[in-house]
């Protein structure tokens, strides 16, 4: 951390940050750079808070260097991360595709869904059964009956699934019955929800929150793996812009910077970003040449009478399409 | 909801929207328009999915028109929400102000603070016993005991006390010991804590999430008196933006915004928008000026030695400082 | 046009918008939905001016249903706009790379520049004359004497050239010297060079403005084509948003709703979306997979002493992998 | 300038960058931190370009420490600028309030316009001959008709007349008529534009650009004043974020920060923040509650004909009671 003193502060001034930082023990450096004086706050362990400095007198701004992500880190581990789910592998070198539909609305709407997006390449099938809802009016899932279709979907057609978790309520039902955890947007710092993700025995996808830095995100991972669990999936999703086109504005900087800065693997979420059908294909594309390791998609036999999200998920033909350019380009990556 | 042909969308393709907006209930529409043809989804309770139509063959776009909430609109229930909490109003003439550190970190440090902002003028005291944080590593508030030096504080000060509820499992423990219930940003959608919420018998402030939409927020009110309580004041907190020199944009808009679309009142907390101390205090007279109904702020009297957000934390004599000119503008602007 | 009335709003108040409407010389046409009553506003030619109802006593909201572009639109003109610029095409089956450093230096750094992204397949070479710089103290460009080496390296590597034009002072200069002009995104709304530019002979490449919709993108690019010039080029370069790991958040979706929008063809610069080296690669190929008609790569040889945005610029040898990663994925895309 | 080296980073690499920043003339000074090494960049003059050091082989990050604005800056000139428009002083202890219509329309409405503000209390009067605006079939302004306007309001009123240059060509046309330029909102990083503007004789009213940090503003002004001209008025308008419920999100904090920073005047434009006439006084008395030095605010008598902007304008009636209360409040926070 660097505190960057005022261009007149005087003697005394940088004395007392000096002495508060080896109160606290740190050690101080005063680095004078010709104008104004900046002092180091070195050998800390961990990141130090702004606040023990900004606002002393004297003190025009307070500079963090070090990053406040450990365990998440590519400097604490440095080859990848690579999750198993039965005879899957997450950040291997296959892309992985998880779909389904937004909501399990039935067994046969699951099961018509599932052997679709089986048969077109899908290698995990997703579905709610607790559904987070920006309306209490909204369809809210069909909680316990959802993860007992999700467990009969896997039985017949082999594919493990993946659901969201949303309280600390359901969280043991639903652990029980799927194969992966889901957490979703709105939940990324659900810390009470990240630490209890942390004791699960199940891998987790953590979607970035709307309005995430890269930062925020890797310490919503350090807060499950802190807790005991390293099998973290990072998930974007888009972030909330001005941009009015689609419903959010996928990241796509987002997948070498995290790759870059941690060795979780990373998957992309194109139907949440986009809000609408036609855009999830090139958004789809664009992350696979950006080297996703994998693909969230929302897939559905009739949008039009889909309890949520209709707008944004794909036809089974369409999703059929997308996997075969999707690992077309895969394979190109891979040359 | 207005359905927006492509321009040389033929006969058929209009025919099937109403078709199937019939089908589900509504009474459809078509309006010439010159280029164009829209349909008009009319009679609709509530508002209609967007999915249902979008992606329609022939549909270029759904413009939608009802507003989704209901209960907590201006429309639904005219005159003003004031809360009572013992003898304090909110949302009445008075303007209410809420002071006290980030965390309880002992009896010593809430009495004393405690102390001094009742004798500024606070009307309730704040302080967190369960604390959001972003790292693992951070101070995660005193729990079950911090809600006890609550409970202390109320008795000697006389002053109400608000607390934050994080999770379902802390709900009813912080319900107990406090006057007044804090549903944080990073949880505004968090819709079991919301449902939550609504069961409870004390009011509650619902903070705006850092990237959400007015409708968004009072939509997640909409949670909560669904859920069989009334009682909730809004809480503007400034949203993420591209801007840097402050932590978030406080967005003095909404406070005309929300009092035009909803009867319930809001107040604003300048301490999170700001970040820092030194854009506290006009933040807070620019809230005051735009007619919020009251004010959070974060006071320490020791702030470089407070375990969360010290930065922001004003100084028992800049609160008190502030306190004085906001009861001279309150009076103005009652005028 | 919507004109959305007030739930409780006296029949008077419908009869005045109505009345305005008409006498403006719209059709008006109030639609009963239940609640509240819609006014349509019909048979206009172009948008609407929203204030022209919004304010009205008994107005709750006024929406926007046309679209304001026209000549760009592909309602307009169905088939793509294909550019040429000499023996090349933009915006038909082969993807343009235009590539070169920011700004030219000298002579020899941009001949040994261009031969190198020549030989690595570049069709077009770039290289700022004038340049905007945000400090005052920054290289500004060699003006004229820029242009002219602009005019060497096409006649020796038969390169056509691309250069920015920043004011009307210096723009029958730059159109002079060079093949095609470039728009920055500082420039999007400056409407007089927006003017001056549709009277230009020479195609002119307009990069979106930092903070820009699609929609006022492309009333940008209605500017010039409504005065004269129809050969534009749209450039997507990231837009501002909290985002803080890359420059600017490169905008993926803006590639496919400006093919479906409009018939011009569109570019995208990863350069100045990501700001750093390390990201151009994988925002390239993103663009790429979602079919964007070229790419704008800025190329520099000595990087570390270059006099303008040297942190993004690629090394030739990057460059060449580049072009080579490119051109095999542009041929997957094709199939 | 810190430049952070990767945790592993190997002596001769720390050495390369020692030696680049030596070579280019400045001290640099590594810092041990314990896990890692940074190196301060020190006694620069004026800020160093970052590209100089990222992308080095085993750099890791780039911060920069000094600010790169000079002139502008508190720390260049302590005392607040105060600048004289005929009598009036903007920046001193009176609020400043320039009113009138988006668009000069006829001489008949500017008369009454101007005569009704004045008679509220304006002491400048706004209205434009140049428009810049999105569209190219909107009204662009009465041009040199529009100046000569003004001319006539300033002599029978004696108000200050306040217009906008657009570009170069206009410059000495409005520079001859009006008391006090403007530059709009789109052209804040017109570079060409701030240059001519550097030698005018007349004061700037400097309007900060839609996605601009106040950095990027402060250096616009540096611009005008590196070119001659020290009467800079900067004005804040509303700054573009995902919320959708104004034109655009005003942001109160820039006005303490911009203080803070530089010594020069910053006035509010709530009109054009708010997009919609409701929230101009909300916004109005925040802006003053926060100690704005002036307001800008469209007035038009009637609205519903303006040809530009008639949403957002007050109605002179509307335009009395802002004064009224605009001046009681700043009454207020003389005292």
């Amino acid at each position: 951390m660097l505190v960057v003193m005022d261009i007149n502060a005087k003697q005394e001034l940088i004395d007392a940050v000096v002495e508060t930082a080896e109160n606290k023990g740190y050690k101080a450096m005063p680095i004078p750079g010709g104008d104004r004086v900046s002092i180091g706050i070195l050998y800390n362990k961990g990141s130090v808070d702004k606040s023990h400095f900004l606002g002393f007198e004297g003190v025009k701004e307070v500079i963090p260097v070090t990053k406040p992500y450990k365990q998440v880190s590519r400097e604490f581990k440095n080859e990848n991360t690579i999750i198993k789910v039965g005879d899957i592998q997450i950040g291997g070198d296959e892309i992985t595709i998880i779909a389904g539909p937004c909501a399990i609305e039935s067994e046969k709407q699951a099961m018509d869904i599932a052997l679709s997006v089986k048969e077109a390449g899908a290698t995990l099938f997703r579905g709610g059964a607790y559904k987070p809802r920006s309306s209490p009016y909204s369809f809210q899932g069909m909680g316990i009956g959802g993860l007992k279709i999700l467990s009969k979907v896997r039985e017949e057609t082999g594919l493990p699934v993946v659901s969201e978790v949303i309280d600390l309520e359901v969280f043991d039902a639903v652990e029980d019955y799927v194969d992966v955890l889901q957490i979703g947007t709105r939940n990324m710092q659900n810390f009470s929800l990240l630490k209890r993700a942390g004791k699960a025995k199940k891998p987790v996808i953590l979607k970035r929150g709307m309005a995430a830095t890269i930062e925020e995100w890797l310490m919503a991972a350090e807060y499950i793996m802190e807790n005991g669990n390293p099998d973290i999936i990072l998930c974007e999703r888009g972030v909330r812009t001005f941009v009015n086109h689609s419903r959010n504005t996928l990241d796509i900087s987002a997948i070498p910077v995290v790759q870059k800065e941690s060795h979780l693997p990373i998957i992309t979420d194109p139907s949440h970003a986009a809000g609408v059908r036609d855009q999830v294909l090139p958004l789809s594309l664009a992350s696979v040449a950006a080297e996703t390791d994998g693909l969230m998609i929302e897939v559905h036999n009739k949008p039009e009478e889909a309890l949520c999200d209709g707008a944004q998920s794909l036809l089974p033909e369409q999703f059929d399409m997308l996997c075969k350019k999707v690992r077309k380009m895969k394979e190109l990556c891979r040359e």
